[in-house]
């Protein structure tokens, strides 16, 4: 008959625990800085970006070639072309002080501001310069053809960002383009280490028979550090109730950590000493003792004045296995971000829709992914290639190979997240 | 009929011809840095680190019981237990003085170390004790159970980690677990961005219309950090090759940078200048001019002084695109890394072997991932949790859901890699 040590909790309750007793926005409240955008990148926005102006806040030529008036190319083909007269070139950075007329075209490079009159760029390799002034076109072009909209990448008054969100580059460049160079986001969590084990010495020293170098605080500062969080080194401390309870407040009320983590104690009777400082550290103490998750089972879970304490196993890899499911995402959620388990790279998805592709080239996709009852699905975001919104949007990046030409709806794909 | 621009290459072409014309070997050679292992995270090796000594470097108890004799357990069950005497207790982090003898067993912690003559660990919860000397023993114990011998982890000798490899959290803490406090690494590679466009005003000031603020600078700085560069942001520079050229040449002057991206110029017009100033750096001059990837395609790559100088697109998304394609990998090459694209987090593959797991608990397995033919396996890596080594030489994790008996062999699997 084998005797249960105590009780354990499944992962999901551990979760619900900490999600019942810490006063999470009482926490994030006070947690929040300005920083310059060019150090924001894996930061946690602590306010939500709003368009102030239309992007790009003109209409912009997507190519090179001629602006015109679309309704003046309609019927065009290779062998009965339209002829235009060329009235000028638009010059980059500045508002074109000429207007077209019907009949009339104006030689433009891609981001250059369309004329006055003018509805749509007809691409250079569809034309032909027959003299001076005046061109011939072969291909019948639709109004707004080859022309960012100005508005297309945003909208003024558009959420482009919400409070919470993790920056990523792109997310970073949006910011650049609206000109909002410093940014509101919360502080990253300080995170204290300390090794518990008589047998533990520090990692510097020679261990005599019987003892062993500290691994876990360099493992787990290591983890701290990969999961946004800034790690608070305390080193190693012996088994006894006393010093360790004066090393938890010390780190607290000196580094003002806002996180404590205690690794150590596997034996029960180290465990017994963790448990005890754990309960005597403040209310409402200790609320999980032992998890159902191999390995890792010795873990504890402390809320003391609103500060998570974890006792976690001396094993190092039990250590980073329950790190990686509770603190981690802890990590995230004390700055605002979303509580997820899951930070994958690459899933595989349902594509909603036909997506074509030529034949020669790798064509990248950008994607919204979403879940619909128990399947994920992959949506297309269509959009010019110039406008940094529709990589805001996107979740993630579909590839069509080189020699692929196209994809069906309904096909498997795997989506890069970013 | 549509006129080509130019003849384009494919990704592959671009790899190939940037491993044919850059001697890396002369730039890593000189980029050799030493930190403390708390600072090494996602950094290269540019050491081989071999194992100087056996981890934990004695037999070590696993569990909380009893350090015994196996042969004195022999037999033993609920109905007919064996009887041992109890002839002291183990000291945690010191040799033990006391040695047993047949019949006689050690009052243990995990984390102790075993004494002479003992070879196996009783777990408490198989023992009672009778008297202040005698326990009881209800189960058969095979030789070196419950117990961490002496070269278990590491042994003497053995190399753990090779030069080029980028070092994860169990890495850090395998090098404190040996003692290893400095590291040598490669230094990050700096790289500047340039961004080009008259059309282009910094993020910080106002434009007028005709204008746009410089996203690419950000994007692209960002890219690069989150690569594990170190970008230098030059700023915008008009379209002249004049300007252009000392630009680029005052970058690698005074913050020798590694690498140039210029990023604009998707006009024909601004294209060529780009072009004209990347053939008159040096040698050998530009080798790629145009890449069959939709989109980006309007990418240039010139190499000159043995320095990559890539021509992104002016388009924010084709610009990160092909940052991601070509100048993500070449920052892990420039630091002895492996050049690969992918960097997933999570793959499916192919169980090796049966997995038993209680239904009631999660269970992580650590597994080894590697391919044979197009297929990709996870091969489960034994050993006990208390073992970092295990977590060094595995590749990620597989998880045995809650009310999941087990995996059969065969069986797919998603690993969360590290």
């Amino acid at each position: 008959m084998v005797k249960p040590l105590f009780k354990v909790s499944t992962p999901n309750e551990v979760i619900t625990t900490l999600k019942d007793h810490l006063r999470l926005k009482e926490i994030i409240r006070n947690n929040i800085e300005e920083v310059n955008i060019k150090i924001a990148l894996h930061r946690f926005l602590a306010e939500e970006i709003v368009a102030s102006a239309n992007l790009p806040g003109f209409n912009r030529s997507a190519m090179d070639g001629y602006a015109i008036r679309a309704e003046d190319s309609f019927g065009a083909t290779d062998s009965l072309p339209s002829y235009l007269k060329i009235v000028g070139e638009i010059k980059m950075g500045v508002t074109p002080e000429l207007k077209i007329n019907p009949g009339e075209a104006v030689k433009i490079s891609t981001g250059g501001m369309l004329p006055e009159g003018a509805n749509a760029v007809v691409m250079l390799e569809y034309t032909e310069q027959i003299d001076d002034s005046t061109i011939e076109i072969r291909k019948s072009i639709s109004p707004w053809e080859n022309v960012v909209r100005e508005d297309e990448d945003l909208k003024t008054g558009e959420i482009i960002l919400r409070k919470g969100h993790r920056l990523r580059s792109q997310d970073i460049g949006v910011l650049a383009g609206i000109g909002k160079i410093n940014v509101k986001i919360y502080r990253k969590p300080k995170i204290a280490t300390i090794s518990t084990g008589n047998e533990i010495i520090p990692a510097e020293g020679e261990p005599r028979t019987g003892q062993v170098r500290d691994i876990n605080s360099y493992t787990l500062g290591a983890c701290i550090e990969e999961a946004g969080g800034v790690p608070v080194y305390r080193g190693i401390i012996k088994d006894e109730v006393i010093r360790l309870k004066q090393e938890i407040k010390k780190t607290i009320k000196e580094d003002k950590v806002e996180v404590v983590i205690i690794s150590g104690g596997s034996s029960v009777g180290v465990r017994d000493v963790t448990l005890e400082v754990l309960n005597r550290l403040g209310k409402p103490g200790v609320l999980i003792h032992g998890v159902s998750v191999k390995p890792g089972k010795p873990t504890i879970l402390a809320i003391a004045d609103n500060r998570p304490i974890f006792g976690l196993p001396g094993h190092p890899v039990s250590a980073m296995i329950i790190f990686d499911l509770f603190v981690r995402p802890l990590i995230r959620w004390l700055q605002g971000g979303e509580y997820n388990y899951n930070s994958a790279q690459e899933i595989e998805a349902e594509l909603t829709c036909n997506m074509v592709s030529d034949s020669g080239r790798e064509d990248y996709i950008r994607v919204f992914v979403y879940k619909e009852g128990e399947k994920i699905y992959a949506e297309p975001i269509l959009g010019k290639s110039g406008l940094i919104s529709t990589m805001v949007r996107a979740s993630g990046l579909i590839k069509i190979g080189l020699n692929v030409e196209g994809l069906e709806k309904g096909s498997k794909v795997i989506v890069r997240l970013f």
